[in-house]
Order: C-alpha cells, then sequence, then structure tokens
C-alpha cells in the first residue's frame, strides 16, 4: 500500500487548490495539513524549516522530501497521467501557459482578489495597476479560448488547472467575468470536468 | 540539416539570454531576431500576431509553431539533456526553482534593475519594496547554495541558468553579492559552466 504524500496548504488559496483538484482527480492518497496564512503560519520556525521561501503549498513525500511551488508539485503529482499532454511541444506548451500564469495573472487576479476579499480593502485602496493588467490577462486567455475548448489539449490539462484556480474567483477580486465569456465557459467546463463545487473555496458563495 | 530555430529576443534581457545560453550550450542552431522591448517593438501588431501576450523571448520552430515564456522555452530546447535530470523527483525540483524564479526573484531583481539602469529612476523613487524582496530572494538561494554548488544536482541544470540570468546583473539594480557570498560564488561557478562573458548583457561593465 502506497503512504499517502503530505499536503501542506491553505485551503482559501488557489495555489494550494491545484494541488488538492489533482491528487483527488488521479485518485492520489493525501494527508491534508491546513496552514493559515493570514495567521502567519507560513512564517513560523517550524514551517520555514520545511520550506524556507516561506510559501504554501508544499508536498512532502513519504521519504521526507519536499517539494513546493504549486505548479512544479502538480506537476510531480501528474506524472504519466493524460494530465500532461506525451508530446513533447505540446508539453512545453503547457508550461509556457503555467509560467505565464504565475507571471502574468496571479500576481494581478489573485492578489486583487486578496485586498479585496481578505484585506478588505475598498477599490480606492487598491493600485489600479492591478485592475488593468489582470484585465489584459483576461483578455490574452479570452484569445486563446475563442478557437478551443481548454488550454493546450481537447482536454484538461495542468495548464487548464493552473489558470482556473484564481480565474473561476475573479469575480471576487472585482473582474467581471461577463466581459470575457469565453473564459467564463471555460471556468464552468473546467469545474465539471474535475468535479469542482462551483462554491468550494470561495469567500462568498456564487450569486 | 536541421532547420533553424528562430529565437526573438532582446539581448539586454536576461530572460531573453537564457534561452540564446541554452541553445549556445547544446550547439542548436539558431537565427537570433532581435526585438527592441524599450522601443515598443513587443507591442507592434507583427510581434503580437506572433505572441498575444506581448512579451519576449519567443521561440519559433521551423514547423511554424511559436512557443513563449523564457523558462518553458529551455525546458523545450533541453529535453534529453543533462540539462534537465533524468530523475522525476529532482526534475520537479528543478521547475519549483523555475517556478520560484519567476515569481519570487525576477519581478524583484529584474525589475529594480530595470528602473535603475534603464529607466534611470533615483532610489527615492523606486518602490522599496523592491530592495526587501529581492534581498529576501538572495537569502534564500544564499541558504541553499550554503551546502551544495548548484541548484539542484552536482552540475549545472536549467535551475541554474534561469536563476543567473538576472541574479548575475543584481549590481545593476543596487544589489550588493558582497553579503550574499555563497551567491557570488555560484554566479562565477555558472558563469564559467556555461562559457558567459562576465560582461555579456550587462549596462555596464564589471567592475
Amino acid at each position: 500500500m502506497l503512504a499517502p504524500v503530505r499536503i501542506y496548504g491553505d485551503q482559501r488559496s488557489g495555489n494550494c487548490l491545484k494541488v488538492k483538484w489533482t491528487a483527488d482527480h488521479l485518485g492520489i492518497p493525501y494527508e491534508w495539513h491546513e496552514v493559515d496564512v493570514l495567521k502567519g503560519q507560513t512564517r513560523t520556525e517550524d514551517f520555514l524549516a520545511i520550506n524556507p521561501a516561506g510559501q504554501v503549498p508544499c508536498l512532502e513525500r513519504p521519504d521526507g522530501r519536499i517539494l513546493a511551488q504549486s505548479n512544479a508539485i502538480i506537476f510531480h503529482l501528474a506524472r504519466g497521467s493524460k494530465l500532461i499532454p506525451s508530446d513533447d511541444f505540446d508539453q512545453a506548451k503547457m508550461l509556457e501557459w503555467m509560467f505565464w500564469e504565475q507571471y502574468s495573472h496571479e500576481p494581478f487576479i489573485a492578489v486583487r482578489r486578496f485586498r479585496k476579499a481578505f484585506q478588505n480593502l475598498s477599490d480606492d485602496e487598491i493600485d489600479p495597476e492591478l485592475m488593468a493588467k489582470g484585465r489584459r490577462a483576461l483578455g490574452v486567455m479570452e484569445m486563446r479560448l475563442l478557437s478551443r475548448d481548454f488550454m493546450v489539449r481537447n482536454h484538461v490539462t495542468l495548464a487548464d488547472i493552473a489558470l482556473v484556480a484564481y480565474t473561476r474567483v475573479a469575480d471576487e477580486g472585482g473582474f467581471d467575468l461577463d466581459e470575457f465569456l469565453g473564459v467564463r465557459a471555460w471556468v464552468a467546463r473546467v469545474e465539471n470536468e474535475l468535479g469542482i463545487d462551483p462554491d468550494a473555496g470561495r469567500v462568498s458563495p456564487v450569486l
């Protein structure tokens, strides 16, 4: 019997949920170890011994080895599964979107959601760049999804899991997905494929 | 004979140089197509047709397919080479550092260098967070390099290439590598392994 891996994560964090969804989808057994980011639990001495970068999610393997960074963890968990295209170019294309997510999407869409829904800041108190750059990211996705159902292949890959994490709760950051209908339809499609409850991980239920 | 790939890039950009160094190291023939980011050449209609995200570097394969995101491109170019560990966990660990680079290193160290060396802003005009978070990133690397010569294996991998790109010019962003002696020694080691001229891609020569 496989010893379960341990996942350290905060269930309100899209980055952490990526790992949960991937493990659930692949039927990989795990112990979830909740770490409350807002209470500073990623900056304690004990946690920094696990991940010196002070970030969740982290994966601890049965052999004690630790892996950090959501997109690296899901790449590791999904090796050999259909979530990673076997074709070399498609695999690189999937990674392209996963790097783009961390550089050009998450820092605006997830951060604006954090400011609004967790720090309860008003629009005036939030850097206006976050809205502009987040909208730009949604526009890039909309263009990509004009001619396809998923980001890379004609089925869910890790690129969809990485990107859906904060796109599905973008409304909590003040983004209006009615302006990005292709993106909105894709969110429903990915949630459906992965069996994600539309209310899961939300601060407030879907209206 | 292999038709060369085409690389679109700006030779002052560390992200673009990662692709050049990887191709050079592996002896992959390419045509370099210089794109001047400061002159807005990533936002022209012609360039957006190549990469709707409006970013360099981009790789154009002989079959016309396009790949973006520096770390995805070098992953694609280096498939099957020693630059990517064959062990599954080490490969994921390498990706961990590459995602960390784009999320927790580049946005502070590369951006502060851009503000200072390209936009000629004074320290007062630069967001103080960039120095604090950049120093934190260098500290995380310093800890990692206390007990090892390279980031993942005992030889250069893509994690070293990704991280050296802006670390080697961090001084141009006002960071002092004399405070991070392990990092400084590692930069010299990686430049030496890859045959990178210490003056290459710098705004000003090494003092």
